[in-house]
Formats: structure tokens, sequence, C-alpha cells
């Protein structure tokens, strides 16, 4: 990896601090100076903070604090014993990415606190200013005689200056997998606002929201809360107080233990991130959250490659096949598998995922005792994994390896050196995990300390094996991609499975509108997009809420460097939109939000990553909208050919979604032209330089 | 093959001869009283003919006669010995074709005829009337004491009726390969109207027109002038008096001989064939030609199998590659032909066309003495024709052979049994014929008799051998298809590749739409359609002169078994129109004119054989026109989904040729939609049945 030579050190720390007298505020302020941070004491010692965007106050005074068993609650009698200031303008390079190089450009502020109480205990707190927005971290430094401390609550405040209008889920222990509700702060009601028939596994104890959650304020300016980089602790839901405008962090915790988490000392958290910006698109092209990570810890991971895949999985969906092989419409047979190889290998696709592929599955969902059921390792006797992995070789292909925990991951731990063992004797550099069902052990929770340390270790697992790891049911992305690239992509969304079979008839057409602005400033999203077949004709209630543009478009809207296209085979065939999956590329070197609104539309241009190609994707929700494009983002002087894939004049996600118009035109950086998007409909071009 | 049982006898001849008076007037109609012909003799015993459509005179009073060397002229003095009639109505079945059931529907009239003079040479005379236009030709019966004729001129007359509109290229005797003019009859000049800059080889000794020649009179009624069954004879020209509004046949000579032709008795002329149609599309659903030659002698031909094809061709063209291996720029290498294999199996094409593979292509244009140069089965030092063979085979993709003869068409004879032997060997079961240049022996044209039996020997061969013939510099197409259905396709018109170098800048807009209502009556055409890199940025005064729509429609609007997509691989890609090329059938079960006009617009649909799709294509000329289309050919009850490939609004085949709309809307037989064509524009639409 190369880093960027030239820091460059325009900053300045504006830092009021008097020696003399006790501290009462101490500021700093991103590069820019768009942002800024202050930290106070309050009367009480209690530290806390407020933000400011461009001078004006976004986040006021909240205060920061914990609870430890055992120890008086960590909150008053504080004093700043010392203050250090530090700047960072490096440039740094993501193996894949949305973007080659990523600027990572803030001024530090650490301030170190010590009680003025007998136990006089240390906390430094550490504050980051972006342009794009704010960070904080707690470090609890090593204090003599103890060794950790087991946290029982966080106490973190976000105190809002409005009632803004807000995209959130609930604060689910378990499951990421709702749907996001537009609602004002004051309005939420995570705990009855919506039923969830369709998720096995949710936990819900109070009202709160999930992060990533944005919000837009009364004149426009684009809040979204989050963490960056969560080690060896517990997820972070946000509570929300309607009356106060208030958000405090609220742990996931572990009934077994009767626990937040338990940390060594010193033990830094994650960060609590804020991204700010004045317009929603800039949201997405913030790098904040990848930012606050550690660089790189596994070096040359060039054995992975972003690729498209296909897969046997959507069949499933469609109840026309099966992962078990009792139901006798076993999907994951050699033949089948085959097919799909044949398939990719002719469409520029470069990968099959094959699901159901070994034993196990007869005794899964709904079963209590699923730990030892599933080795990773046995295929069933229809399945001739060497045979398909060698198969797939010889046509360019490769096989992603699938593993179904069934939320039993002491079993998956038991069995991670055999079965990464084996992929990496087949030269298998990818898998699917899934983690579907309550947590075994009871009392555990998808989103707890104890299961963020089992996604880690399957993360250092597979680097130690050469295995990139696609998680679904996953722990969020909070950037660790930065430091384990091999963290390809993962689910942690209600992704395009809900679609086949949801009772509430699946995502509604703003689903994906929502999602670029929330989930996706997480980090890469295995939503697996592409149904063509978009009636779903063996779904008597279900169909896919967008039109064909739309599922087109999701290929650049959406980032992540494995993108499915999880129809039938057969249902591409005779379609000239597939063209559009052929060439779409899955490694960027540049990415520009052009325009949108959280929950409302959004587009997006990618420039493929070693070539002069760019791609361009739009969506809108349920309302038809015309979508003007700035070609602006080509480079001078270079004219390419593009072809609009775009809804047709009758196309309507409801009873027309595969009407779609597919015309060629020439551009460069000058161009600028309008297209007309279908209700839940959607545009992707194809930017193809013209030689000359 | 299957032959409809049920043949319908519900014919009527009309018949008016009386047995006691001298006959004046012998009368046959067809099946449905369209058409008559009138046999008369005149005042001087000279055998003639009219023809009547719908009762009205089409070609009124024409004699008909012969010169032989070394006898009196066979014109007059004759006397009706007897007449016979005689009536079919068989449905015979296409191996390939535009469809796969043809009825053959007819009533003859034979009258034998007597010279009155002591040479009392007999002369029968077989005429045939069809729905779809009349047909006639000389019997010349064994004569005691001649075994053979020299035919010095053969004097079949075709005396119009008006000035008509016609659509003719100059009867030269050596090449087809000409633009087609627009003229009143009156005003053909075929010696002088054009130059013809871009022909190696033409002479044109009179003012004539070569055949299909088409017409339309002042009120709206086509006729199209041709041949059926050319065997052992000369191609005919038609000689032209503006005058006298007269056609008159001109045998193609040999000035090695100094005569048309030697004839064995007894002997059968070709067919002198004349299309009727109120409409001109009907003249393209006619079967006319093929009814008029002899059922199947090759039996079994599923050895060859109807298919697109790519290859290495068009490269040479734009001068990225050459035939000749001197030049350093050899194109037909065994690592280029694997890159077009590739690209074939991945696309659903199944055959790779090789040209410029064998050595001599260093002593072809341009050498006097081209005898002896080509041997047919000796590849250049960087072709490994078994190797290309197998890596085919391998991924389901034949090799097409090529064999220039440099129009020397004795060495090709002496070397057909090994060229073809070897061809046999590999399983390459067609070969693309090439006759370039004047031919050797000086003094024979390619449209006499020597080289029409040239040809048909090279049909046999190719027969005996399971080879294909599509015959380049070809003699014309006389519907021997019928009788050897080896005879796959031909070219024999001004094709693609002038489009890449003509210094008039290639085919105009209107060449095809001419093309389709008169070459292509004679049969299944090798143009090689499909260029995407329309603007051909390599040529400076050459581009293209269609849009891509207008490319794509040429896959139905021309008929033929084998459909090159010329272009190279790399203009393909990224386009998602190349999934109409992907998808169109090449062997049809129907095929339906459904409107057009000579020289303006042509919009005809077929049904893939084996298969319920059905595909549609469409072009016009130099004017943007909307083509209504209803689609009451489908089946009906049965959904079809429609990718409709089109010029977008803004499309123009001179600035903006690839500007190009896909759509997709759903459609039965009682749907009917208009669409809105560029100028040199077209339209293309696949129709796959919609599964319930």
């Amino acid at each position: 990896m190369k880093l960027k030579k030239t820091l460059l050190l325009s900053f300045l720390v504006a830092l009021f601090f008097a020696c003399e007298q006790e501290p009462s505020k101490v500021t700093v302020s991103s590069p820019e100076q768009q942002n800024q941070i202050e930290f106070l004491l309050t009367a009480t010692g209690q530290p806390a903070y407020r933000v400011l965007h461009n001078n004006e106050v976004v986040i006021d005074t909240s205060t920061l604090g914990f609870d430890f068993q055992g120890h008086p609650t960590l909150s008053g009698n504080f004093k700043i014993i010392n203050t250090t200031t530090n700047n960072k303008d490096e440039t740094w390079t993501m193996p894949w990415g949305e973007q080659t190089e990523v600027r990572n450009h803030y001024n530090e502020l650490s301030v170190a606190l010590q009680e003025q109480t007998t136990s006089a205990r240390k906390l430094i707190l550490h504050f980051r200013a972006y342009d794009d927005g704010i960070a904080f971290r707690y470090e609890l430094p090593a204090q003599s005689g103890i060794d950790s401390l087991i946290v029982m609550d966080e106490h973190t405040q976000f105190q809002l200056t409005g009632d803004h209008t807000c995209w959130w889920i609930p604060g689910d222990w378990d499951i990421y997998e709702h749907l996001y509700t537009t609602s004002k702060f004051s309005e939420i009601d995570a705990t009855t606002k919506r039923n969830h028939p369709n998720l096995g596994q949710t936990y819900i104890p109070q009202n709160a929201v999930n992060t990533p959650v944005t919000m837009r304020s009364s004149n426009g300016l684009h809040l979204s809360f989050h963490e960056a980089n969560l080690t060896n602790y517990a997820g972070m839901t946000l509570k929300v107080d309607g009356d106060q405008l208030q958000m405090t962090s609220e742990l996931v915790g572990s009934d077994r233990f009767g626990f937040k988490a338990k940390i060594p000392l010193p033990f830094r958290t994650p960060w609590r991130t804020i991204q700010i910006a004045d317009q929603a698109t800039d949201l997405i092209d913030s790098k904040l959250i990848v930012n606050l990570n550690e660089p790189n810890k596994l070096g040359d991971v060039s054995w992975f490659e972003p690729k498209k895949y296909v897969g046997i999985w959507w069949e499933m969906h469609l109840d026309k096949s099966t992962w078990d092989l009792a139901s006798g419409r076993h999907g994951a047979t050699t033949e089948n598998t085959k097919r799909y190889i044949d398939f990719a290998a002719a469409n520029n696709i470069k990968g099959v995922l094959v699901e159901g592929w070994n034993t196990g599955w007869e005794r899964w969902i709904g079963f209590e005792d699923r730990e030892g059921v599933f080795d990773f390792v046995t295929p069933y006797e229809d399945y001739d994994l060497e045979e398909v992995v060698r198969y797939g070789k010889e046509k360019g292909v490769e096989i992603i390896m699938h593993h179904e925990t069934s939320a039993a991951p002491r079993t998956y731990e038991q069995q991670l050196d055999t079965a990464y063992s084996l992929m990496n004797r087949l030269g298998i550099h990818s898998v699917k995990t899934g983690y579907v069902g309550k947590i075994i052990p009871k009392g555990e929770y998808h989103h707890g300390q104890w299961m963020v340390n089992h996604y880690r270790k399957v993360l250092e697992k597979g680097a130690e094996n050469q295995v990139a790891i696609n998680a679904h049911e996953p722990i969020k992305a909070t950037g660790l991609r930065r430091t384990y690239p091999n963290a390809i992509a993962r689910e942690g969304l209600r992704g395009q499975e809900f679609n086949a079979w949801a009772q509430d008839g699946g995502n509604p057409p703003e689903h994906l509108s929502i999602v670029a602005f929330t989930r996706m400033l997480a980090g890469p999203i295995d939503f697996t997009p592409g149904v063509f077949d978009i009636g779903l004709p063996s779904k008597e209630n279900n169909q896919i809420n967008t039109t064909i543009a739309h599922q087109l478009a999701l290929y650049v809207v959406i980032y992540s460097p494995i993108q499915m296209a999880c129809d039938l085979p057969e249902h591409y065939e005779n379609q000239p939109a597939f063209q559009f999956i052929r060439d779409v590329g899955v490694d960027w070197e540049k990415s520009v939000t052009i325009n949108g609104e959280v929950g409302d539309y959004v587009t997006i241009a990618r420039q493929e990553k070693g070539t002069d190609a760019w791609f361009l994707g739009s969506i809108t929700d349920e309302n038809p909208r015309t979508i003007e494009v700035s070609f602006d983002f080509l480079p001078k002087g270079k004219k390419y050919q593009a072809i609009v894939y775009v809804d047709s004049a009758e196309a309507h996600y409801k009873d027309n979604p595969t009407s779609l118009k597919i015309e060629q035109m020439d551009v460069d950086h000058t161009s600028t032209s309008t297209f007309d998007l279908a209700a839940g409909g959607g545009l992707a071009i194809s930017l193809q330089p013209i030689e000359e």
C-alpha cells in the first residue's frame, strides 16, 4: 500500500486553555473549521461536550460517564489534568473500496481527567474533529490494582437541538433486518411502532434505535450517529428520550453474565461518531468511519479479488429448491452448481455461491439444540465439492463457500481451523457466514460483546487462511474493513430475500433510498440485487417493489466488493439489461454522490479501478422523479459512450416493473442530461471511454 | 422430410382449345384465378405469350425463340401439335428456410410445337400459373440426328405494359455487387449510369439488367423478373429496350467458345419467372422460385445446422489485419481464432469463419496467373488448423472453412476432393468460397454456363462430403437450394464490406430496403450484418449508413441459415443491443412480411423453428418513418414479452447512428404498436412467450 507522501498541514487547533484558572472549555476544530467540539466539565465536574457546525450548536451539552460493577459511578468530580492536541493528514490506500485513496484529515484533542475523590480514577477522552463529522472515545487507563472492569452501563449522551426527522430501525439486540421508519425524533417508538412478523429473532428491550441512525434538522442539516472500531466491547444502541430530544448509549448486554462488557485495562472504547453534512449526499461521500479505524493489519490481501457472483440461493427463496437434502428438491447438487458456473463463466461473473452444500440442514431453523449439527466440511452425497471447485477453476470461476452457523458460534469456532484449512487447500477465498436464530448459548445476543469477539475471531482466522468474510446476521460494520480488509461485506439490513416472502409485502420502494444514507454509512452491503423476474410469478402475495432499472442501479448505488446477480440464470436469458450486470465494476477508483435526499432518491457515480469506465446508478422511492445528471465527474477532454438503462415512460414498480429503456449517447464532462425515473424506478448508466 | 399428405385439388384449368380449328390461344390460370397465361402463335407461327393479372394484361404479347449455331433461327412457322395440362398442390418441407412447410400449388400447361418446315423441329413450352406469379421454360426434345445444340442466343421477350418504376443493377456478366438504381424503365442506362470504381471485375456489354429485377406499375402492381433452376445453361440478363418498353433475354456468353451455351438434348432451360404482387410485401412471401426447382436430391442433410457465426474477416476490411502472412499483421492465427471461438462460445454463436488461414494470399488480387496458387489444405505456419478445430469442438463451436479460389476454378476443381476430404475428416461442415477477380481461363465470365457448371460441381462435391456451400462472387441463386439444401447461402450483392472502403461512401441507407424486394427474392443472402462500431473510426471517409437498430433488424429482414455477427468481438463488449444477436433465431417455422415498399422500408416477422419465439425486423431508408406493427401474427391466447430495440428519438444514420432504445413490453395477438424509426434506422423485436 502506498501512502500519499505529502501531508498538508494547514490546520489550526483552536485551543482556549488558560493554565491559571480552572479550565472551563477546551475546543478542537476541524481542518476547514466546519466542525468544532467543545469539551467542558459541568458544575459537578462531569465531563461533557458540545458540537458546533459552522458556529451553530448541533449537539448541545451532553454528558459522558460509566457504571462499572463494584465501583462508584464514573461521572463527576473530574478535573482536567492534561490536554494534548494532535493533527493528521494522511492518505491511505484501500485494497478495494468506494475509492482507492482515502484522505484521513483531522485535528485531535485528548483530555486527561482525574476524579477529585479518594478513588482518583483517571479517564482520558479523545475527540477528533473532521470536516465531515466528529468522533470521540473513552480511554480507561491502567489503574493501580485494577486490570479489568465490568461495564454495567455506558452513559454517553447526544443532546439534539431540535425535533429532527429521523430514519431509524429499532435498537434490536439480535437483528438489524427491520424496515426503516421515518418519523420525528419525538415520535420514535421502537418497541411498538412495527410488528416484526418476518423476524425469527428480535430482542428490543427499550425504546432505542440501532446505528447508523440518520436525522435531518428543520434547516436541512444532516446528522448520522454511529460508532467506529467496535472491538472487544458491546454494540451500542441509542436509547431515545423523545421529550428531552436526547439519546443515550445503551449497550447490548449479556443475560448470561448480567453485564454489558468486561474490558481489560487499559481500554479504549469504540469511537462514538457523528457525521455532519449540509447536504445528504455528503454523508455518503464521508469516510469518517473507516478513517477512525487502525491501518491494515493483514498486509497483502491480493488473494481475494472483488467480484460479481451468482449462486444457489434465490431459488430457495422462490421455493424452487431447498437447502436440505431430505426434501427431495435439494438445490446444491454438483450438476446445478456446474450450471451456475457455466452461466457465470459466460457472463463476466467470477464467483458462485452454493448454499445448502453441507450436511445438517435438516436440523436448522426451529430446532432448539443446534450445536454440533453443522461441521462445514461434509458435503451432501449429491454434491461433489472437489469436482465443482475443479470445474470452476477450469472456467475461471471461484466457488464461494457457505457456512451457516445457525447461531451456534461455539460449534463454528471449534470447526474454524478444519473448515478454513479445507477452503485454503481448495483455493476458496471467501465465505458467506450466517447466524440465523437466537444465539446459543441462551442469554447472548448477536450484538453483544461475546458475539463481537466471535465475529472478530472469525475475521482473524479467516485472514490466517486467506479467507474473506461476508457475514450475514452479523454485527454491524464499524469501519474495521480498514484494519481487516478480509471483512469484505456483510448483511445487517433487510435484504432482497424479504421481497420473496415477507408478509408485509416486502421492502417498499423507498427502502434502499434510506439504506444508502443509513446502513450504508457503516460499510459494504451484501444486498444481493439483480432480480429480473420482478413479478415473482410463483409468489402470490409478493413481488419486488422496484422496477428492473432500479435493480440495475443498485449495483452502483450499493457499495460492496462482492455483488450478487441473485436471480436465476434462466431469468437473465434474453435480457439486454443483463449487459449492465456483465459490465458493471465491483471495485472503484473514485465515487461521487451526485444528488439525493434521504428516503427519496440518490444518484451515485463510480469509476472502475484500473479502467477509465464509469458507472452511474440512481434510484427513487415510490415517487416518479426527474433526475438531472451533470457528467462533470468525467475526466476533461475524454469522450464517453453512455449506455443508459432507465425506466420507460410506462414503467411503474407495481404493475409494469420490467418496462425498461436502454439508450446510447455520447457524453463528456460538459454534458448534462435529465432522466425520468418511474415510481420505484431507477437509472443505470455504463460509461465507456471512446478511443479516438 | 415430411410431405403434407392432403393435397387440395380445388383448381380449374381454363383451357380454351378447339380441336377442329387451328388453335389461336391456349390459356392456363392460377389456382385462385389471379394470374393467367395465354399462349398463342403469331401470324408467322412464332410462339408468344401474354400474362394477365386479375384480367388485366401485365405482360403483353411477347415472342419466344432461339438461335442455334449451324441451324436456322428457331422462331416461326410453328403449329401446336399437342397440349397437356397438369396441376399440383403439394406441401414440401424445407430442412431450413424462411418457413418449414412450403406449398407448391400451380396449374401447368405444356404446349408441344412443331415447325411447319422441312426441318420440322419440335419445341415444347411449359407454362406454370401460380397465384404469386408465372413461369415458363423451353423444352428442346431429342431430335433425330442432333444430340446437342449450341445456343447463340435465346430470344425471350417480356413486353411491359407501361413505363414502370424499376429497381435494377446492370446486367454485369461478372459481378452482382452493384448499387441498385431506381428509375423509370425507359431511363435504364446500365452501361453509363454509374461508375464502378470499387469493382475489380465488371463486364457490362450492353444495356441490360441482372435479375431479379423488380418493377412497380403506375397503378401499384409489382412485378419481379428472374429465373429458376439455372442448370447447365448460361445466366440470363435482360436487355432493355426503353423505347419499346421491352426486355429480351440476353444470356451471358463465353468469349472462349464464342457462344452462350452448349446443351445436350433433350434439354429444359431454366424457368423464366415473373412474380406478380398487388403489394410489394407479397413478393417477399412468394415461394415461386424454390417451388420451380426439383425436390431435395440429398436426403438427410442434418449434418449441417443453421447457425450464427463470427469470424476473422471484418478486421481485414478495417485494415487491422491481413489475409496474407507476409504483411506481419496476419489475422488468421491460432491465438486470434481461439479468441473468436471463446467469444462465440460465450454468446450463443456456433460458428467461426477464418479467412486467410491457408498459404497463397501473397499472390492473390492483382496477379495475372492465379492458377495453382491456393491449395486449400496448407495452413500458414502460425495457424494450427487441427488445434482450432479441436478447441472449437470442446466449446461447441464449429470452424467454418474458407476457400478463396481467386477466380481460378480449374485449380479449385482439381483440389476439391483433397480439400473436402480434409473438411470431412475434421468435421467442418460448411465453407465460404470466393471467386474474386476475372475468371481464369480468360473469356469466361462468372455468370456463364462454364461457371454455372463449376458452381454446381462444387455443390455436388460438397454434398458428397457433407459440406455446405456459402459462395461469394457466386452465380445468382435460382432456387436450387430446394434440390441441393447444402447451397446454404451466397453473396451476389453489394455486401457490408463496401461500407468499409467504397469510394462512393458505402451502401446508402436504402440499400437493404431495395435488396429485400430484389436480390432476396432469389434466395438466402450472406450479407454479414451486425456492425456496432458504426462510425468506423479507423476509416476517414467511410461509415455504415444505417443506425445500429437497422443492423439488428437485418438479422430478421435478411434470410439466411447462416448469419454473421461481423463486427469485432471487442465492439460487442458492453453492448446491451448484442443481446438481440445472441437471441435471434437463424431457422424459421414461419415468416410474415408485415409491411413495406420497395426501396423505402420493410418489416418482417419470423417464428423460430422449434421454439415459440418470434423475432421482428424493420428497416427504413434515408427517411425517418413511423412503423405500425400489428402483432396478429402471434398465436392466439399466448402472451409474449417483447424486447424492443429501436432508434432513439435522437438517432440518425449520419451523425448519431448508435443511439438506441431498448424497451420491454408485453404483447399478444391483439396488440398493435407504432415505432419511430430514424433516418436510416431500424427496429428489432425479440418476442419470447411468457410461461403462465
